[in-house]
């Protein structure tokens, strides 16, 4: 931002839904993607779901000319899906894994194999932080097993946002947060950090109604999932604010309409998010904004500290749950080795010895006693940082309080 | 450090071995840390391997009086080990769990489980940063398998540390660091980071030969270990840098020699390192120091560059045979299940089906499918998250090439 008294930025969000072999017209939309941002001139680009590193690659080739500056970001055992295309050097980069993602055992739902992350690029000695990030998916939005994971996650997306912003003029947010606007984790991301979203904020906004990015109108998407919602919903966000001497002021705000503007199929099964930011340096430093001025805060903590309370209790009735049959499996293991060893020195040595059932109960009991085990240790784990998140929140909570 | 020109600050670390079951003389130990911290009176405390939160909340209520601020930070199946004690009110906290972390399979060496990570705390709005931490612990000097993943941390350390610091006066880090000091780690840690060594810096010292704090003389250490080693090794730090308009200045800096100051059994394994800090306001902001002065920098990179290059061609050499595994097993299975359904179509009828030796070899196969699918996963995370940070050190590479 240095020298520069004002700047205009255009910023491009999609969730790309890039999944190889089972995304339908991947190819093609990726590379309708690319050809878009080339022709559009965007100055940031912030990608996620972009699964394949060869889709990434392909679109820095064809992307070079007008975004020479790229970065895609791995983690987990597909990886984060993020990736981010710029005008302006990145000079550097910084990923955070959140500590909870979803259960290794739900295939179906496949979000714990991602490695969901947040990405952090920074421009101008770390004066500018754009973040990319997707937080867990909602499978059931009333009976959502997933929401302590996403609090805890959309907590440890704002403090990460609050340790890594402190000298930062410039704060942008893009991403699939996978919540409504009205939801707790979004209150609890905004009042926490002050950041602030674009969609409200704009001066001329065009696109879905309602900011929608998950419509109906959509050929991708499924269509039951919509069902309650016949507008679709908004889970797809611009976030930003302005932290020492500058000011941001949301221009423009648009969403592709289910279809890219003039193509014939859309992006992606979720609508992209463009917005056009105004950054103008005040006469005076406005002071750290870090978002703690919301006297409804302490609220909003208090009622996801509730709900992370309840998912902790959760956990720790499945960590009871799978160690209690772990114990079981091992005393049928013992039992069966008792048995063996009788037989061995003769025991009962009258009647015949089953010895295939008796290979069948202890390669069941074994496997049993494995898989147990694993999940008697992923629930610690989860127990732990659940009640690291309860702490920090009751942490926060007392020094709102003790705030005149 | 807001309205104090100057400020003494004393601080104490140590890395507990505070192991529930495999520690010897335990509980006495930690009662006999927390009655020195008691009398001693530092200013800010950080304790690594306290394993068990019994001890912590132990510690806790014994030192209520003299450190009412306290912060157990929760992670991995068994935890992080790290906690801290201040004086001070901790603001705030934000705990980064390493990407990398040893294998789950490598059970007695058992890093894996534990999930470390580095604490920070905050103080004062975030003027100033304590950080406590581990890395990976080093079990073979001459053959260190571990050495890329310790690169790892060590750099996603320095990347947190640059990322949390920028708008902070002080930092102060203590914790284990399982490198000795002219290891390319360190190097890579302070010549990155600006850090600055409190043993090297120090006005006066007093302790064990070169600072060292694993030392023959401590009756718990393993001798064999240190048989290359007659002095002792130093592996626990204290680092520290001024960041704005301060300046800090180590005065003097100790560590227990073997036995804890007037008792007859050590602290710990480890010695515990005590430094005298002073930190003193400048007339003017000294500027940003983020230790990207040193010319020899882009070597360090280069050299660490390098070992996380080998750990990548490792980590896929595994990946590789992994998967080869799991392929095979599948087809066995795949074969078994060919002659069970020949079986029972009638071929072969004339022959007795082995039952037993099938079901057997049907059972191994399905657990070396399912072990072998398991490591391929962790390894091909392992890949990305080596191949993600020697694309960061590549970044920063080419950053500091192009400066003048």
């Amino acid at each position: 931002m240095e020298g520069e008294p004002t700047l205009r930025l255009r910023i491009f969000d999609l969730n790309c839904w890039a999944i190889r072999y089972l995304s339908k017209r991947r190819q093609e939309r990726v590379r309708l993607i690319g050809d878009t941002l080339r022709q559009e001139g965007f100055d940031l680009v912030l990608l996620q779901e972009v699964w394949s590193e060869q889709d990434y690659s392909d679109l820095k080739v064809k992307l070079a000319g007008c975004y020479p500056f790229s970065h895609y970001f791995r983690s987990g055992v597909i990886g984060s899906g993020l990736c981010v295309f710029s005008r302006f050097p990145i000079l550097d980069t910084l990923l955070y894994q959140y500590s909870l993602n979803g259960y290794p055992y739900m295939l179906q739902h496949g979000d714990w194999f991602c490695g969901k992350s947040v990405g952090l690029g920074s421009w101008e000695q770390g004066r500018s932080l754009s973040l990319s990030l997707q937080l867990h998916a909602e499978y059931c939005r009333d009976k959502d097993a997933y929401l302590p994971h996403r609090l805890v996650q959309a907590w440890e997306l704002a403090q990460f946002i609050r340790h890594t912003s402190k000298a930062a003029d410039v704060v942008l947010l893009g991403g699939d947060l996978n919540m409504h606007p009205e939801d707790v984790g979004i209150r609890l991301l905004r009042g926490w950090t002050g950041l602030r979203d674009a969609f409200a904020e704009a001066t001329h906004f065009e696109g879905c109604k309602n900011g929608c990015t998950l419509v109906p109108d959509n050929c991708f998407t499924d269509k039951s999932e919509l069902l309650p919602f016949p507008l679709g919903i908004r889970i797809d966000y611009i976030l930003y604010k302005a932290i020492s001497s500058f000011t941001v002021r949301c221009e423009e705000l648009k969403t592709t309409t289910g279809r890219a503007p003039g193509m014939d199929i859309p992006f992606s099964d979720h609508e992209a998010v463009m917005a056009t930011l105004h950054i103008q340096r005040q006469g005076q430093p406005a002071g750290a904004t870090l978002g703690t001025a919301d006297p409804a805060l302490a609220d909003v903590v208090t009622e996801a500290r509730t709900e992370v309370g309840a998912g902790l209790q959760a956990a720790r009735r499945q960590r009871y749950s799978s160690g209690r049959m772990a114990v079981l499996a091992l005393l049928l293991l013992l039992l069966q080795a008792a048995a063996a060893l009788g037989t061995l020195a003769g025991l009962g040595a009258e009647q015949p010895f089953p010895k295939l059932s008796f290979c069948l109960l202890a390669f069941l009991a074994l496997g049993v006693l494995v898989l147990a085990t694993g999940l008697h240790l992923f629930h610690t784990m989860e127990v732990k940082m659940l009640h690291g998140t309860e702490d920090q929140m009751w942490m926060v909570l007392r020094a709102l309080q003790e705030r005149p």
